[in-house]
């Protein structure tokens, strides 16, 4: 039995036992295995994916794949290569979650590639649950998909969730209806599990968390510009100018495409 | 420009910077990159190593190596295809950081691996820091290596460090000398900020830290036995009990190899 199998028979057990009186639709026996389709592109962050692939792989009921245009490997911005594990056209038409992580470069790129952002204003339209961490929020919103909805984004990009049509809040992770989205990068676990809970009820969820030991205990306290101090943040800001401004032109372009 | 060259380009500000004053060996010119090499295995889990991957990818002045027996693809426990970059009989001998992510299954497999113990235990004796996030250190005991050494991992884990002659400690990161091991998945982040503080001086992982977002938000409090609570503890620990006993029989036999 692997780790996979082991996950999905404890959820099997969590799912029949007293623990999961109060989850959500525990009675109806599963029958088919809904599908996550999580979106991979060139130079995308790998740890904004990562972080809930662990999560909603323990998801009874649940598949998750690993979507791009062919299933040619993909490289990451810091040198992973990950294999997809479906192209874009041979992804269902009813999805349980779509999602969209961030990057830099390659996330300018799916601002304004018609083909991924057709795929998603199609999927997106559909979907039970439209979601994205970090800069993943601003390919969602070239799409289209955040256009009237409360969301969120790396603390660098919030200012680009506005000229979308988004609301931008700053805070961990923003639900408004079917909309998830998470912040900066490491934001993926905490959105994975928030989202766990709404697929499979906060009990299971909070096994999911048990099982990942996900107590953090970060050593320095520097996750927020607030916390990390005027001459830090300059200095980051200062980095991430050549992408925002091209993120804003992007988002332009996205919105003569509405 | 792309993420990794940015990364990379600000660090080099930063090690510039007035704020790098007490950046270790800021004033020295960096000549060659040094190899932090982290071993992938079929079944591994690959939230383990994504978290530090991204934390150390970010460090100028070092080069991160996936490493396997071969460079053919690698297939995690929860199903993502990462490609190595580097086969083993590849890997330079001295490296800054030897790394070994946990799992279940695989794990257990490279507990009474050979070729993989011995290049363990080759590599490990040179490296100037040994280290291991979840299980992985029951792959670093089993090479011999935490003999004698502080070290933690897992919380459903922990019992199995004694055997393989370390002192077990139940805490997120632990440090013992040259020893760095973390605990369960989510640690990776933690231990990850805490070696790249040792590696480049604190004031560089509070901007890796910042870059990356990491100000963390659980939905739920259950990321350890405490917090989650008997019932949740007693079932996921049920889960386990295949896993723990193959271990414990692992690391008899990896005993009498020493």
């Amino acid at each position: 039995m692997n780790r996979r199998e082991a996950l999905q028979v404890a959820g099997s057990v969590l799912a029949g036992s007293a623990l999961s009186a109060e989850l959500e639709g525990a009675q109806k026996p599963v029958v088919t295995r809904k599908t996550i389709a999580m979106l991979l592109y060139p130079q995308f962050t790998a740890l904004d994916l990562v972080g809930p692939h662990h999560v909603l792989s323990a998801l009874e009921g649940y598949k998750v794949e690993l979507l791009w245009k062919t299933t040619d490997p993909v490289v990451s911005d810091l040198g992973l290569t990950i294999k997809p594990t479906m192209s874009l056209k041979d992804c269902p038409e009813d999805l349980a979650v779509l999602f969209v992580p961030g990057g830099t470069t390659g996330t300018l790129k799916m601002m304004e590639d018609e083909e991924v952002l057709s795929f998603l204003k199609a999927r997106g339209e559909k979907s039970e649950f439209v979601t994205s961490v970090c800069t993943g929020a601003l390919v969602l919103g070239a799409a289209g998909l955040l256009r009237g909805y409360k969301a969120t984004t790396h603390w660098g990009a919030i200012d680009l969730l506005k000229p979308l049509g988004a609301t931008p809040v700053k805070e961990r992770v923003v639900q408004d209806r079917n909309r998830f989205t998470g912040g900066g990068v490491t934001a993926g676990i905490d959105f994975g599990l928030t989202l766990a809970a709404k697929l499979k009820g906060e009990e299971y969820a909070k096994w999911v968390q048990l099982v990942m030991e996900y107590a953090p205990a970060p050593p320095f306290k520097s996750g927020t510009p607030d916390d990390a101090g005027a001459a830090l943040t300059k200095m980051t800001e200062a980095m991430f100018v050549p992408f925002t401004k091209a993120a804003a032109s992007a988002a332009e372009k996205a919105k003569s495409r509405w």
